[in-house]
């Protein structure tokens, strides 16, 4: 029997999970959730598009709810109203705020007895079990996140809302040499002006000051101020033709020293390069629906997070082909 | 209370789970079993040797007995027979043959309620985890496993064996265009020979045939034949002074596409590059036998395989602070 998956809300990363699930033969895609008109809503698959008010009407007919809204504002209402009423997944991505949302979830869940698995994706996510393993294997030593070349879509909003702004795209961008020392083992303490550099492309309204726009960038307190930043204003078109894609990926370093006289050095390193963040987030949200699927067929209730998840119960494959396999 | 371990068996991976135990300030080393004399046997830090025919009888003061035996006679006969009466946690690495010991070390884990963990370290261990993580995520797509550049000691053994060998040691070395054909996502299939070099530094006896053996090195089967292998001899003295260090790593990369019309590609790549192969290896033991003995609190009786395990029981943070610092 496959798992009959909902989609709740639909942009980007809904539409990604639309695709995923066309990928695993053992899921079944049931519909789409929208709080707009469903009958205005067409989807790429075809799927149909229910109104978000009926979800928990179809409470029998979906096994996993894939919650596609944003941190914000979304996630929080949604994941604790559905996660009674469904197993879930979602993206909730705001770092300080995860142990206050793991645990309204896991309050509505376990009413629920169901399964909600949170914060997945790649970060947190992917990366979060990238630091959590080798945090465990080399215990002394340090942990380096870069992120990039990706396109940063909560900077690229911070600069649309600049007044005389039409359009923004931020790059997000690593340091080579701040990598290079990283690798070295020499564990360096870095800023974060050390570590990334943030490249704008701007589409300026007609007429705007552009000077004043460039301070205004370069000038913005947490999102630009603390780097190196460059602003280049661009036409509209080439807007277009070269900064639709959203291409992202990163790395999680640690470097550590093992022996008794600590005389060994040894670096781990994670890396993701993505031709499409809200794809690859997608499918990995689809992933952790098969385990959060698997989480509830063994009655284990509640929230958790993608390092309380045996990554065994990730994969489509029987327990047997995965050791045969991968192993 | 800090968890008790053991360690059976006292050569470079005793030696390493020595070094990392004494690392980790939630565990304390209760001893060391050797099957040589014990009274000769003096430890790195001090701590007691017993002998191996002792352990069992020690059996209520370890909570975890990390095995340290070799893949191809010790562990397929120790894990068993240990593993009724101790959590255990070994570093298994005859790919073919884990399932059959998995079988074995499962029934006798389950007769004593212990938990064994089996085929802990990087290749299986860390690299099964980043294959089946990757496959999950990216289902249609395609897994390349390279090691090196670092000493395989299996080939540096095969070299030993030759008549007229001295000493040898063998460094498996990842071909750079092989890797980049790889990230480049053109997912290619590569033989081994185009994957790996090997290269040999030999020590021979005064007057034996180098021909001859060159000759014995680059066709023996399955080791070197496939490859291409440099054979270089050297004085005792040159491998004294540049070839004592057991040096290791290597990659597992994952390329996938998504999207309806597999539009976009993704590159996952988890690197590792160690100064001693052994003491790394050691320090994942280390982890996963912290893992064995939450599992074993926990009452999950029997043999699991790294894929089995959740992420966060390998960490002595607290659940709390790993959701706060890691997720």
């Amino acid at each position: 029997m496959a798992i009959r998956i909902g989609i709740y809300g639909y942009g980007n990363l809904g539409k990604g999970v639309e695709a995923a699930v066309a990928q695993t033969p053992d899921m079944e895609l049931v519909g789409v959730f929208t709080r707009r008109d469903p009958a205005s809503l067409k989807t790429q698959t075809g799927a149909p598009a229910f109104s978000a008010d009926a979800a928990i009407s179809m409470r029998d007919d979906i096994d996993v709810m894939i919650l596609c809204g944003g941190s914000a504002t979304d996630l929080p209402e949604q994941t604790p109203a559905l996660a009674e009423h469904f197993n879930v997944v979602d993206s909730f991505d705001t770092h300080a705020r995860i142990p206050e949302h793991l645990a309204s979830v896991d309050a509505a869940a376990k009413r629920g007895g169901k399964v909600a698995v949170i914060s997945v994706g790649w970060d947190p996510g992917l990366f979060s079990l990238a630091r959590a393993y080798a945090s465990a294997v080399l215990p002394e030593g340090e942990d380096y996140t870069f992120w990039g070349r990706g396109v940063s879509q909560g900077h690229s909003d911070a600069i649309r809302r600049i007044d005389g702004v039409l359009d923004a795209r931020q790059y997000t961008v690593p340091i080579d040499e701040a990598l290079a020392r990283v690798r070295s083992g020499e564990a360096p303490s870095l800023t974060a002006r050390e570590k990334h550099t943030r490249e704008c492309y701007v589409v300026a309204k007609e007429g705007a000051d552009l000077a004043h726009i460039e301070r205004e960038i370069k000038e913005m307190p947490n999102y630009f101020a603390d780097y190196d930043t460059t602003v280049t204003f661009i036409s509209m078109e080439e807007m277009k033709e070269k900064h639709m894609a959203l291409p992202h990926g990163g790395r999680v370093i640690r470097t550590g020293r093992t022996g008794l006289d600590k005389g060994h050095s040894h670096t781990i390193e994670y890396s993701l390069s993505l031709d499409s963040n809200p794809e690859f987030t997608s499918s990995v949200l689809v992933a952790y629906a098969r385990a959060a699927y698997r989480l509830y067929e063994r009655e284990d209730a509640g929230s958790k997070t993608v390092l309380d998840v045996p990554p065994a119960l990730l994969s489509p494959l029987s327990h047997e082909e995965l050791i045969k396999k991968l192993v």
